[in-house]
């Protein structure tokens, strides 16, 4: 897969070798050669992957990653710092200010290429969230909250045959996270499936095949994105080729450099949150569309489109279905005597009555206002109709707590009961208007009844 | 990026030796030696990819294949076909049947890896897309419709500066679909920007290359997911293999074939349409999340999230923020009078006379039931009573239609004011309480008025 990469060097030459070099490979490539130009041009043309070189005059490449991943705009583009050989320091502080990657000077082409691969396959995954995440903004859902995600705490999965090896990576990461080791490769599989934050495994392990370990995490549905650090040996450059290739996401060169461990960690654990955290978001969201927000009970929306579902369904032979329509009786009188704040913890408190004295596969929703209704699909006529004065008993002998619990009023309520085999030309608006008229002759009747009606 | 494949071959051998070459590039693989197993395997195991045999006694590859793309549980896994050398009557027949791509036997290794990892990439982002969708659908979010989706009008693009060869593909799409060639790839590149289902590209001309203007659709935010049709010489094989490498979805042998060329235009539209149509159904359901079902406006949750933000931003030196609280006069009376049916026709009217008498900016919602609420951004207390004053007087100057329009009624509404500039700890609640008293004092003065109180 191809990408837009922007190469940030202040020596024109390295720009355009690099430049070159990714252009054969048919990269598109976009240059600039001091930070302050990088920023502009990253937010801009929102570039797939950002090539930043460290030591430049005025903003160097530490500020300047720190400037993109504090923009909101830019924060989500992969930063590759460009280091000098060995600069231990530099590494540790370009992964606190927010760097993706590193790839040292003079440059090896087949690593760079196997780490840009990596990162641009998973920003491709990674974008299809955010920009559901954007619709969701521009339609005012409240999506906020990715700026209080921590990094610590994390569940790290050790996978190391070289115990003294694990255990160092496990003493050094206790600090901070809640690391397990699991030397066995076959019951780390089967750990990995649990609430696991971040795995590291031993690619270059003697004993078992790191790579086919990587490749089984990867290929199972429930560990599949589960970040993996591969601990590498870095003279076996087509083994760490292998490992990016196969969907490792980070390497980390043997000896293992604590403080380098912690920092990559962290990085991995905290990008792993963000994305559970956008998925929760959109999940959430979705809920939302469904749900009635004062009460949390379904909504009209969800309710018209089961019911059409289920009276469809038992057209076709399916089973039968019932519903309760409910009208809180005199309930003008609750928002005009005590105000709509207490109107509305009668609500709350009506559609707890209500969720609590039905079955558990009934459909509690409220349609707006003081109005109420409970799809029982399978339900008898005579069922619905002992539910619905279960209801109406426990509305009625429990006067409502209002004030936060300072008053508390009487409340009742009328019930419509109605049924239908879906024959007979049956629809969902003439079974809710069925239900509608017992809710009116119970009105009619003095309040506080249920009224049932057959098809 | 590793996967898990099914392979499925009669002949056991077959399925040793695809095993053994696919395990050794670390796929994980699964096997079945007949249909009916491999559909078993299909559905439990739910695989990334199938390389399906077409020859198998009992059912044969196709209607395997039919019924992998019937049921909703396997439609989304790519099926590759493995025919015989040639065998253009088996790809026609297999293209029919649903099948995303074909090998051919003896199986070119290079190929078939190029392939695989091609369709296993596409498939990371599109998993990321179905998993929101099964949420919706799991909280009861509507999410049904794809089986509607059409193959045929697609606006197809053709990138080909062999005249014969373009004129050729455009004729022979003209029948199903609106094809348009442009031979200038820089032009191509401005016209793929428009609205446009598919774009074949001759990846072996002379003239132009062709690998380079794959890599500027697919790196171009505005084309990047748009489906690409390579057409290659099928002896180029390095060739082949990068243009699947750079995001190629599909490739077209030349001279090109007219019955494939049709059959892998159409599985290209489709898979587009459909990775479309779950993105619009995302978004369309992000909306609905902030979105009254009855009267299309804004409801509670968005509202209180928007003033939220408004007073917030007030407090802090940002603009003043207005509010209008609305209840319909009597409304009860018009359900018991005329029935819930004659209210939603009210309260919708209502939304319409609300919506045209605001500015843009505001933002006009629906509590619940008959109450109504309008935020206007930036608004003095004047201009805010300006137009509650408006929207009474339309209100009750032109009577309401109910009952399709049968009968008509006069409605009139009570209007509070409120505004506030964030300053002296002031909040949406406080806001909207003095909002909320406007309309008391309104309904106690005789209703169908406006009372505005300042902070
Ligand atoms: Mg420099
Ligand atoms: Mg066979």
């Amino acid at each position: 897969m191809t990408a837009r990469i922007l190469v940030v060097d202040d020596v024109e030459p390295n720009v355009r070798l690099l430049e070159a070099k990714l252009t054969l490979e048919y990269y598109e490539v976009l240059t600039a050669q001091d930070g302050a130009t990088a920023l502009q041009v990253a937010a801009a043309e929102r570039p797939d992957l950002i090539l930043l070189d460290v030591m430049m005059p005025g903003m160097d490449g530490f500020e300047t990653c720190r400037r993109l991943k504090a923009d909101p705009v830019t924060r989500h583009i992969p930063v590759v710092l460009v280091t000098a050989l060995d600069g231990r320091e530099d590494k540790m502080k370009g992964l606190e200010a927010g760097a993706d990657d590193f790839v040292t000077k003079p440059i090896d082409d087949v690593i760079l290429f196997a780490r840009v691969k990596s990162l641009v396959r998973l920003k491709a995954v990674m974008d299809e969230l955010r920009e559901r995440e954007e619709s969701g903004r521009r339609f005012g859902v409240d999506t906020d909250g990715a700026g209080r995600l921590r990094a610590s705490g994390g569940r790290v999965l050790v996978v190391d045959d070289n115990a003294r090896q694990a255990d160092k990576i496990v003493s050094q990461l206790a600090a901070e996270h809640r690391p397990v080791a699991e030397p066995d490769p076959t019951a780390a599989l089967v750990a990995a499936r649990g609430p696991v934050d971040l795995i590291i495994v031993n690619v270059s392990s003697g004993e078992f095949d790191g790579l086919r370990f990587v490749a089984q995490i990867r290929s199972t549905e429930a560990t599949r994105r589960t970040p993996i650090l591969g601990v590498v040996d870095p003279a076996d450059r087509p083994r760490l080729v292998k490992a990016l290739e196969l969907g490792v996401n980070d390497i980390l060169p043997r000896p293992v450099d604590t403080e380098e461990l912690e920092a990559r960690a962290r990085t991995q654990i905290r990008r792993k949150r963000y994305a559970d955290f956008l998925r929760q978001k959109l999940d959430y969201s979705l809920e939302m569309a469904v749900t009635d927000a004062l009460t949390g009970l379904h909504n009209r929306r969800y309710m018209a489109g089961q019911l059409q579902a289920l009276v469809g369904r038992a057209g076709q032979g399916g089973d039968q279905v019932a519903v309760l329509v409910m009208d809180i009786d005199h309930f003008k009188a609750v928002n005009d005597g005590f105000g709509h704040d207490a109107g509305d913890e009668v609500l709350r408190e009506f559609a707890v009555r209500l969720a609590t004295n039905v079955r558990a596969i009934d459909l509690p929703c409220r349609l707006g206002g003081e109005e109420f209704v409970v799809v029982m699909p399978g339900a008898p006529l005579e069922a619905a109709h002992r539910v619905a004065e279960r209801i109406r008993r426990d509305v009625a002998e429990t006067p409502f707590p209002i004030m936060g619990g300072a008053e508390s009023l009487s409340i009742t309520v009328s019930i419509g009961v109605a049924w239908s085999d879906g024959t007979g030309g049956d629809t969902p608006d003439a079974l809710l208007k069925r239900a509608d008229e017992g809710v009116y002759e119970a009105k009619s009747r003095g309040r506080n009844q249920v009224i049932a009606r057959a098809a």
